[in-house]
């Protein structure tokens, strides 16, 4: 039997030296190169051509290469029988952590405005105090941020579907828990997961129960964010602006209007990036389990998508 | 006999509005109106016409507005047996230190770049274990900025010209510690006090200590940079870059070659401002101190010249 490695829109080289220095031996295949798909079982996959799967009749394990499987989960021809798993990276961990942080500092501080406006325009800024963290999701991803604004000394709140308790955060849940969370929220922050429940939860209706002033960060899925609802707040005033990493079509389209908004600021998906040397390893450890029907690690729920 | 507050360069309203709150009925003369200057014992001032004090014969104390007295040390006709104040307070700390970790973690992640690009172009990035963190002057505002640093992660180095311990922190001291601090930071922060012995410290022969692609920010006083030498080892590549806040003249002019250098970030002075309602109770402190023949708080070393 064979590793798929199946990542056609990913250089697969980096992906592939870091497998074969894993485990020389290993009996990699990398798609679209020619196979027999009754020989794979384990297949490593991102963003893969949607309805591929069913043609292989001995595959168990998709595993995503990084910490999303919305990739997966999108695609309804994925055979029962098959389990999913993801990664959970440390690193990936922190490098969300600070890129969340350097997004709301710079909003605090004005950052960008200084360092694009090349003239001396001295602005009122916000300070550590004036900031209320609220952040959505709170998965892997979610409690280490919210870990690091509050050893920064901010107050942090969070939400999740359902309940969770962090230490020194203050934790809602569930459609009647998110209303109050809103209210208490001055910065918000979606780490969502992408699923049917949290497509275009980012809307008019929730933007609406934030306080006047409040500023949104996407870094979870662009699926999240109805931007139409987003364009209409910014200018209205009700939001003072965003900061959004990820977007329905990536690249973000030359003439879409965020890019000359000059309440929102782009970024392209650069909140963290899977190194593959980083994550092999339990990709690795996952396939040994497999082979010996052990229980796999970092399983994806599909009753929740997740 | 009366306060004295004088500071021709900023607006003084927000200033005396709070000293008239803190006490209804203090007697305060605010520069350039009529006063008898033999009724003045105290002077609360930023950036005084020099030579100006020695007009005053009961003068006892100059308490400096902000956490910098450099503007005052420069004056050659403070008079000899009068005492100088500065203000140490916990919120300038804490707005010096997250602009710091602001400015490092847009370094970091490219965050004006994206900004101010307005296109799609990811680049790499540095995560906190590849950044060294150098602090230069381990005062009220450098340790703060070393701890908020540590509690994030990063490793911290620091250098004061004499010997300090701070948990958790590399420290050098002296001519003969500075080398070994320079090649042991990747991001050097500035924090030193402006004296006779710091003035033009960020030079050549200093920048040629750090490892290559090192990184500047200033956030003391334009004074401690030799400009040219800073555009010279930009330009020749040894270092990647400088994000500064201060200048030798500010506002920095129009036709600075700072303003459009690619990689030397301009933030107009804008790391920690005073509020007057923040510091005003520690001037009146040192008032009724005066009043009473007590040792006066945050007294500046005339020695040291801070």
């Amino acid at each position: 039997m064979s590793i798929l490695l199946i990542s056609p829109q990913r250089d697969p080289r980096v992906w592939v030296e870091s497998l074969k220095r894993f485990d020389p031996d290993l009996d990699l295949v990398v798609y679209p190169e020619e196979h027999d798909p009754e020989e794979i079982d384990y297949a490593i996959t991102w963003n893969h051509p949607p309805g591929i799967f069913k043609y292989y009749p001995n595959l168990k394990v998709i595993a995503s290469m990084g910490a999303g499987v919305d990739h997966i989960m999108k695609d309804p021809g994925i055979p029962d029988n098959v389990k999913i798993t993801r990664v959970v990276d440390e690193q990936l961990s922190e490098d969300m952590s600070t890129f969340i942080m350097a997004l709301v500092l710079e909003h605090m501080r004005n950052i960008s405005f200084h360092h694009c406006s090349k003239s001396w325009e001295p602005r009122t800024y916000l300070r550590t105090g004036d900031v209320k963290i609220g952040i959505m999701g709170l998965g892997v991803l979610g409690k280490a941020a919210a870990d690091l604004f509050l050893k920064s000394g901010f107050e942090v709140s969070g939400w999740s579907a359902n309940s969770k308790k962090i230490k020194g955060v203050h934790t809602y849940s569930g459609e009647k828990g998110l209303e109050m969370f809103l209210a208490n929220t001055s910065v918000l922050v979606c780490l969502l997961p992408l699923t049917p429940q949290t497509e275009n939860i980012l809307n008019r209706e929730l933007f609406e129960k934030l306080p006047r002033n409040a500023y949104l960060i996407n870094v979870a899925r662009g699926q999240h964010l109805v931007e139409q609802d987003l364009l209409e707040m910014v200018d209205n005033g009700h939001l003072s602006g965003a900061s959004l990493d990820v977007f329905r079509t990536e690249p973000l389209p030359e003439e879409h209007p965020f890019w000359t908004h000059p309440k929102v600021s782009i970024t392209p998906h650069i909140a963290s990036v899977t190194h593959p040397g980083s994550v092999v390893p339990q990709l690795m450890e996952n396939y040994y389990r497999m082979k010996q029907k052990k229980k796999l690690k970092n399983l994806v729920s599909l009753k929740k998508g997740y």
